[in-house]
C-alpha cells in the first residue's frame, strides 16, 4: 500500500522504532517511578531520556516541564482547561482541528470568551486584525502551527512576539509541525507547546507531549496516583507528575525517543527539504490536472506536508474508495477541522487529503497521480 | 531478575502480545476510524475485536459501551467526576488507591460529600456498616475489588445487589483483579467497570478501558476530534466516540486483545489456580519467618495476588534495595494508596509488596524465600 496519510499519522516509522518498543516490552517494561528495582529504573531511565531529546529539539531547558500525554489531544485538553476561567478571553482561528475547537467550544459555554481569526483563502491569519483583537481580559493566544487541511504553516515567531509583548499566554498546537518544522520556544516565544509522538516524530501510537514553561501553574485536570507524595490524598503541584497519573505507556514513549534519535541523524532541515520536494512534485503534477481543484496555497514555502484536493464530479469518499482500490491511503471527508470548510467551500462535501511522510517516495506521487488520471 | 511486581504491571506478556503489537506496527498501525482505506480499516477491525473480547470476559453485551483509555486512573477519572455533581454523596473506602481517593477528594473540594468506609484487620469492609451509610443523596458506591496493597478481595456480588436494591450506582475498580478473579457485570450488577490494560489483561502499558452501562449518561471528561460529526464543535454524545478523542494507541489496543486472548485459551480459572497456588506457597514459608510481619489476611481464599510484608528491624526501602541487588524486583513504600497504612501500622515506614503474576514459578517464590532468610 501507498501510505499517504501521514497527517492522521506517520507510517511506517524507523525501524529502530519498532526495535525499541520490543526491547523494551521484552526486557525493561516494568512500571516506571513507582518501584526501585533495577528494572523499573530503566524504564524510568528511557522516560527520562526522551524528555532530554524532546527539549533538545525544541530548545527547552527544563526537561521536568515535558508532561507526557496519550496524544496531543489530551495535551490541548490539559492545556485550554488548565489556564482559562469564567470571563477570561482567548484568541484562536477559524482552522483550528476539533481537539482545539471542541474544549474551547466548552470553555465557552462555563464563561470563557473567544475570537475566532478568520483566515485568508489561502489559510492564513492577518498578524494586524490579531493585534487589534487583543482585550484586557486576553489570557491566551492558541494557534495551530500548520494546518491539518491544506497545510497552511502560521507565522509563530512572529505571533509569539506579539503575544510576549502584551503579557499573553501563548499555546502552539505542533500537531502537524513537530519533528520536521523547527520550532523553538524560548526564540519563538512559546509558553505552552502540545504535539503527538505518532505524527512528525515518528513515535507510536498512545504517545505525546505538552511542554508547560516554568511559572505557568495549570489548574489539575486528572487526579490519580502519581508514585511520588503517596501518603497524600491531593494532586502533587510538581511537574511532570501533577499531569502524569497512573502508568505511563512506557514501549510507546521508549519508541518515541527512538523516532527523534532517527530525526536527529537524519537531520530536521533534511527531512523537511524531502517532504517539500514530495509536495512541490505533488502540486506541479495536480495542477496539470484541470478537474482537479486544489484547496489552499500553492506555493511550496511556509506549507506543512499536506494537500487538500477535490475531483470534479466526484464525491471525496468515491475518490478514496477508489484509490484505496489500487493500493493508495489517503483521507477523505472533514479532518476534524469543522469550520476551514466554510471557507474552503467544501461544507458538504469534505475534501480529499494527501498527506506524504519521510518515507515516501517521487515514485509515490506518481503512482497516485497516475492514479487520479484514471479515476473517473 | 525474577520478577515480582505484577500488581504495578505484569511482566512478561505472552509471546503472542509482542507478536501483535510489531505485527500492527509494521502493518495497518494507522489511525483508527478516521480513513476509509484498508489500513485505517484494518485498525478498526482490530479495535473492535478487542471491544468484543473485552465483553466476553466481562459479560457485556454492547461493545459500543466499551471506552478505551490510556490506563485506569484515567478511566476512573472518567467515571467520577462524569458522575458526581455538587450536593451528591457517595460511598468509598480506605483501602482504596489514589486513582479512586484523589479524584474524589478533588470532587469533595468542590460540594461531593463522601464517606469512606473502615475495613478490619485483614482489609474486608463490613457489609453492614455499608447498608447504613447509605443516604438519600447516595449517587454512587465505589470499590476496590481488590487491593494494591494486601490482596483483599471484597464482594462485590452483594455491595452490587445493595447498590442495585437501593438504585445507587455501582463502580468498580478491577485494576488488581481484571484478568484472573471472574467479574460478572450483571450478576454483580456492575454500573461501571474500570480497568487497566497493562496489568492482569497481559496487554501493554498505555492501555486501560472503561465499561458504562447502557442508560448511565456521563458529563464530557475531555474533548476533541473523534472523526465523527466532525462538523460539529461540539462533543459527540454516542459512546465510545463520546470518551476517545484523539488517536488511540492502536498498536498498544492491539497487544491488548492477544492478552485477552491468552487468558481465553489457559482460562481464567486456571490462571487464577496457578496465583493462587503461588500465594499458598509465599505465605505458608513466609509465614515460618519470624522476623516478618505478614500484613492483611493470611487465607487464600478471595485475595488477589498480593502480599505486603515487613523486616523487622529493616526498613521497607532497604529490603526491596537489597532483594533488588539479588536480582528480584518487588516494590516497596506506600504503592500510592495513603489511608490504608493508618490501618496496618505502617504510616511511616511503608511495606515490602511481593506480587506474583502467572509467569511466575514455585523456584522464583523459593528463591525470594531463600533471599528473604539472608537478608540481615
Amino acid at each position: 500500500m501507498i501510505y499517504l496519510d501521514n497527517a492522521a499519522t506517520s507510517f511506517p516509522k524507523p525501524q529502530q522504532v519498532y526495535d525499541e518498543v520490543l526491547n523494551c516490552m521484552k526486557n525493561y517494561a516494568a512500571n516506571p517511578g513507582r518501584s526501585s528495582h533495577q528494572m523499573a529504573i530503566q524504564a524510568e531511565m528511557k522516560i527520562m531520556e526522551t524528555r532530554d531529546r524532546i527539549c533538545k529539539l525544541f530548545n527547552i531547558s527544563n526537561p521536568l516541564r515535558i508532561v507526557f500525554t496519550k496524544n496531543a489531544t489530551e495535551g490541548l485538553n490539559i492545556a485550554i482547561k488548565g489556564l482559562l476561567k469564567k470571563g477570561d478571553h482567548v484568541i484562536s482561528t477559524v482552522i483550528e482541528h476539533n481537539s482545539v475547537l471542541r474544549p474551547l467550544s466548552y470553555e465557552v459555554s462555563h464563561g470563557v470568551e473567544f475570537t475566532l481569526l478568520g483566515v485568508d483563502n489561502i489559510g492564513y491569519i492577518n498578524i494586524e486584525t490579531l493585534r487589534k483583537e487583543i482585550k484586557k481580559n486576553t489570557k491566551a493566544i492558541i494557534i495551530n502551527h500548520a494546518s491539518n487541511v491544506i497545510g497552511t504553516v502560521q507565522d509563530i515567531n512572529k505571533i509569539g512576539q506579539i503575544a510576549k509583548e502584551e503579557g499573553i499566554i501563548f499555546i502552539v498546537d505542533a500537531s502537524q509541525s513537530a519533528g520536521y518544522i523547527p520550532i523553538d520556544v524560548v526564540k519563538d516565544n512559546i509558553d505552552i507547546l502540545v504535539f503527538p509522538g505518532h505524527k512528525g516524530l515518528l513515535g507510536p501510537q498512545g504517545t505525546g507531549a505538552l511542554y508547560i514553561k516554568e511559572g505557568i501553574n495549570l489548574k489539575e485536570y486528572g487526579q490519580g496516583g502519581t508514585g511520588s507524595q503517596s501518603d497524600s490524598m491531593s494532586q502533587p503541584k510538581i511537574l511532570p507528575d501533577r499531569f502524569e497519573s497512573g502508568t505511563l505507556n512506557t514501549p510507546g514513549i521508549a519508541g518515541l525517543c527512538q523516532g527523534i534519535k532517527f530525526i536527529e541523524n537524519i537531520g530536521i532541515e533534511n527531512i523537511n527539504k524531502h517532504k517539500k520536494m514530495l509536495i512541490e512534485h505533488l502540486i506541479y503534477e495536480l495542477s496539470k490536472l484541470q478537474y482537479i481543484k486544489i484547496y489552499g496555497g500553492k506555493s511550496y514555502e511556509n506549507r506543512a506536508s499536506v494537500v487538500s484536493i477535490n475531483v470534479e464530479g466526484l464525491d471525496s469518499s468515491e475518490v478514496g474508495y477508489k484509490l484505496n482500490e489500487k493500493g493508495i491511503a489517503v483521507r477523505t471527508g472533514y479532518h476534524c477541522a469543522p469550520l476551514i470548510h466554510g471557507i474552503l467551500g467544501t461544507n458538504h462535501i469534505g475534501t480529499v487529503r494527501i498527506s506524504p511522510g519521510y518515507f515516501n517516495t517521487i515514485e509515490d506521487i506518481d503512482k497516485l497521480i497516475f492514479a487520479l488520471k484514471n479515476i473517473k
